[in-house]
């Protein structure tokens, strides 16, 4: 896992523009939220998955890079003031704080782009660039990610059911996930047998969605568990913003008997894979038992 | 003009989702910033130069949509009280008036989004979406459209030279100008003749860069002669805000004969292509001498 970290930092530190090169000031701040931090889970997610189908490693370098980029924009324009108006990030200041306002929406609007020029890269096979780059639009836009944190913001201080939660999750951090997981199997995908890749595809769907749950059920015990250092961000906000998170509807105990379950069943949508899908278990361990 | 108006109100319609999908007051607002208002600048000279290259229609149609959705995101987050906090649009409450800050930011963030997704549709041939994607998305980023923003930013105040307020409209109108020129084109470019092709992309960007540069120089003429209802946005606001101008620059006579003789520029870059140009040099003529 430190050897995929690693080469996503070395990834992100070659497409994003240099910090020498103009306008500096806004490339200093794109690398300023993108570099140096982060737990890379999507990044782990795509690699892991492109190795169950023996994907080029260089292909994954440019996917992992591109999701990364989405999920960090998504943070500095969630911290902005007029959304959660969060001053600690990665366990340092947010960018809108460490420069301004209005830098933090222009990082966040240019880092959305660099992700869909990397996925552009010559890295990746050209047959394959425009499905990568449909994929993770539809997994980040207003029916995936930025659509679940439109249904956040609509629902402070309102009582959700279970499904009503999950449907947000599933929107708001799931949506990416899976795209994480299915750009990196994309990156694999074999034209030459179809019928196998889609049932590939079809497994890690099942995967990617019990851990993307399992992960924001973590992250709401959490939030309630864990302290601000540990987490690199303000811990207890959902509570205080009075949010709805699923220790609040269902407890810790059953909150975590549920990451459990979810894990159960991630595992056994990899069960087709043996072997080769030793990482992308790992991961759906680490996504339950992390401490931060 | 009307016909092409016409056509690139129905190709956003039918590529941002419905208002009655979830969430629905997101999709309502990405609507409402977009639909109904504009001169559609981008998809204009978008069909001009594809039709200049015998580039299929529905092709055409998908690429000025997602242009479009491009200039609608930037403006809509130059809106924000964060960046120029502005109460008007289009002649129409901004979006973050009409709907609230997180809104605005989300509806710029989704239209973004949407513009790439657009770009993959089945009605652009396969082997050239990645190529408008990479195009549309260096001329948007932080090399293009929003680079040029955070030197505006930066500018504020200062006394720029004719050089420095060139490079930064370059960035900040120019470069999202002339990929409208280029994807329409690019739609109809013909991989058999690829000199031909090549040849003809070098004249349209001096024809986009020289009407790139005169938009900007007649923007700042408005500025100073129009009233806001005429512009359908708040007049006088770059003196106000103390922004270097080509006015300010060079005076307002000056600032004229520069757009006449860019226009001049711009249809002499036309001549290889006859009269498959007639669109692209009654655009540049608009350009020059519209009120608005």
């Amino acid at each position: 896992m430190k050897d995929v970290q690693a080469r996503t930092e070395s990834a992100l530190d070659r497409y994003l523009p240099a910090a020498t090169q103009a306008p500096e000031r806004l490339h200093e701040a794109m690398r300023y939220a993108a570099l140096g931090g982060g737990k890379r889970v999507r990044p782990l997610l795509c690699h892991a998955a492109g190795e169950a189908l023996d994907a080029p490693v260089a292909a994954l370098d440019a996917a992992a890079a591109a999701l990364e980029m989405i999920h960090v924009y998504s943070l500095v324009h969630d911290d902005l003031p007029s959304m959660d108006n969060d001053a600690m990030r990665r366990g340092k200041p947010t960018v809108h704080v460490q420069y301004d306002d209005a830098t933090g929406l222009l990082v966040g609007d240019a880092l959305q782009t660099q992700a869909f020029l990397t996925l552009c890269d010559e890295a990746i096979p050209a047959a394959r660039r425009a499905g990568l780059v449909a994929e993770l639009a539809m997994a980040s836009g207003s029916q995936g990610m930025a659509g679940g944190q439109a249904i956040d913001l609509a629902s402070v201080g309102l009582k959700l059911t279970r499904e009503q939660l999950e449907n947000m999750h599933r929107l708001k951090t799931g949506a990416l996930l899976r795209a994480a997981v299915r750009l990196g199997a994309m990156c694999g995908a074999s034209d030459a047998d179809a019928t196998a890749s889609h049932a590939a595809l079809a497994s890690l769907d099942v995967y990617a969605s019990a851990i993307g749950l399992a992960f924001q059920v973590v992250d709401d015990i959490l939030d309630v568990t864990a302290d601000s250092a540990t987490l690199g961000k303000t811990a207890g906000k959902d509570a205080a913003a009075d949010k709805p998170t699923y220790v609040s509807l269902l407890g810790l105990d059953a909150s975590r008997a549920l990451a459990r379950q979810l894990q159960a069943e991630a595992n056994q949508a990899l069960l087709p894979f043996g072997a080769r899908a030793q990482r992308l278990s790992e991961l759906a361990e680490l996504v339950v038992q992390r401490a931060y």
